[in-house]
């Protein structure tokens, strides 16, 4: 018999994207024996070629996308999978009210489609990647599982929800389903290597992708959309996550599957807020660069403050944030400075051709 | 060249279902240039026959599944169309509970594809049948199209809900889109012809059909869920609306869409509300039959009342519903005595072969 149907694998559709490949350095790390499936329209083979470095394991690698029913039969004949980590989506909010039908196409029929697969060849483990977003804005602060989701305000962040309640239907209807909806607040930070990390696109809509941007000269200022809001200096406040504390969580969601818990939320954020302000004057710190910045208007849809109540996935998961904010500026910065394209352009040095990341901060000679 | 590229179609998805068939009726009778296109896991092609035979006109008929992308492909090449009726979809809402999964993939994501195939074909306008179900439990009674939508307490309801609020992101992205939402209560009768109506599967979840399934003794008495509400006799009190009149709503719709105008939203019911104690009693009256009964307890999620404000419809649509409740009684009957297994079994009787249905009514030896 081939070894593949013998041992038992988990899927992991996008595994190659950011959070993505975060989580598989962390599955192979934790031993789990796993295959990625990505189409790479959104995402890059060096990055599984860096997580192979940094696991000191090989990645199976699937090429393949879940709106295509056959390359999801294709790879669950090749493999004995015993559940699905499910990264695959697209994931740009403000192009999602200019596109909302690839949104819902890819993210909705997609997870459909992959649904309907594992059900026939009798896979009902699932964690699916979702968002804070379902949330839409927040009665109460910080906001627990509890809370009402929905109304969201742009076609991105219903994709997730409509995919949340197809998903809890699904667990009703059939109670060998079990399917662990992890909520991430703000994704930011990349893994100390620097090997891996957030490979930019377009102009993010995102505050940390944006001072980025802006460190690295590519846009004059960053916006802060209002700075009268009720909170410590005036900015809104977020609870920010680092890519590795959320790929922790999905080792501990994975592990969840075992108890047979039905359909369960986890919110996966550090329950700690920092302001816009807050942040922007971290990274001048951590970059010993200034960074220009512009008070625009609020943004409509903007709470003043929205920070997680992460202590079901404390309790449930057994799972705690470890990284602190300076970890996430300094990792991220990290991340950039090794590769100011991402994925693109140069070929990373060797590590032993690196100066010290510590060292080489003040005296680097960029911009 | 071809003369069907010449003309130009409307697309009706659906069309040899229930509503399909009646709306097919009244647009071929209006003179518009049809192909109905319904893959007939839940209708007959009989139905279609004896749709010819009341419009006097032949219908185009393309056996194909919204979900299959080469059949959409196929028919899309075919034909020139300038809009679509979307009616495919499965539509038990106990069925949806137990197999959601077929009810996501069928009337979502077989919408997404359906408008993926017009996108890429040009064709931007859309009739899509959507439902009252959409509200959920309303606040206020009747209800307008201003109201809050969901939470919706079914997944049919929210396969709905869901395309709703897709084709709404979808006219917000691209003008070029019109789209009438078109929210049916309560749909019930048969056209009264006796030829065309709604076929009888599996045990119903409505009223007057499952009232017609005690006429014919397949059932022993009809659940009355709760007679304590606060209304005219305890019972529940709901708008029925004859699906006749649900046939002139799409195609006054259709007439809509040359004004273009983006994502509408229309309520089709009558405004008038009857109690199921009234419809029961109503229908003895138009059968001259005892209908046994049995008062049960409330079912969780059912409101005293809910009634449409369709005043919308009648102002942007000029459409009104003609046909009384007594209408839908006796036309509901008069399918069932010319036809007691739906479509199924025994051939039609030609119409000059027939008793009159007034002068058999009370004659006639069944049950």
């Amino acid at each position: 018999m081939d070894p593949s149907k013998r041992q038992k694998y988990v899927l992991v559709t996008g595994g190659a994207g950011y959070i993505g490949s975060h989580t598989v350095v962390e599955l192979l790390t934790a031993g789990y024996a796993i295959v990625v499936m990505d189409n790479m329209c959104n995402s890059h083979l060096e990055a599984l070629r860096r997580v192979e470095r940094l696991a000191g394991r090989p990645v199976q690698f699937f090429k393949g996308d879940v709106t295509c029913v056959s390359d999801l039969e294709k790879v669950f004949s090749l493999y004995n999978f015993w559940a699905v980590i499910h990264f695959a989506a697209i994931k740009a909010v403000g192009e999602s009210t200019r596109i909302p039908l690839d949104y819902y196409y890819n993210n909705v029929a997609g997870s459909l489609q992959l649904l309907r697969v594992m059900k026939n060849f009798n896979v009902k483990n699932l964690v699916f990647s979702s968002s804070a977003t379902v949330y839409g804005e927040p009665d109460i602060c910080p906001v627990d599982e509890t809370a009402r989701v929905g109304p969201v305000t742009n076609p991105y962040g219903r994709t997730k929800l409509f995919v949340e309640e197809m998903l809890r239907d699904l667990c009703n209807s059939d109670p060998e389903w079990n399917v662990c909806l992890l909520r991430y607040f703000n994704p930011v930070g990349a893994h100390p290597s620097g090997l891996i990390g957030e490979h930019p696109q377009g102009i993010p809509n995102n505050l940390l992708p944006y001072v980025i941007r802006v460190l690295q000269g590519r846009s004059p200022f960053v916006h802060i959309y209002g700075s009268d809001y009720d909170t410590v200096d005036g900015t809104g406040v977020r609870d920010y996550i680092h890519v590795c504390d959320l790929a922790t969580g999905h080792v501990a969601a994975l592990k969840k599957l075992d108890t047979k818990p039905g359909c369960v939320a986890y919110n996966l954020g550090t329950g700690i807020g920092y302001s816009v302000m807050e942040i922007v004057k971290m990274m001048e710190k951590v970059t010993q660069k200034e960074i220009p910045y512009k008070i625009v208007d609020r943004r409509p849809g903007d709470v003043a403050v929205c920070t997680a109540d992460a202590s079901l996935a404390n309790r449930e998961l057994g799972w705690y944030p470890t990284r602190r904010m300076e970890d996430m500026c300094e990792d991220m910065w990290r991340w950039t400075r090794k590769n100011p394209m991402g994925y693109d352009g140069q070929t990373l040095l060797d590590e032993d051709e690196e100066d010290d990341d510590d060292s080489s901060n003040s005296s680097n000679g960029e911009d």
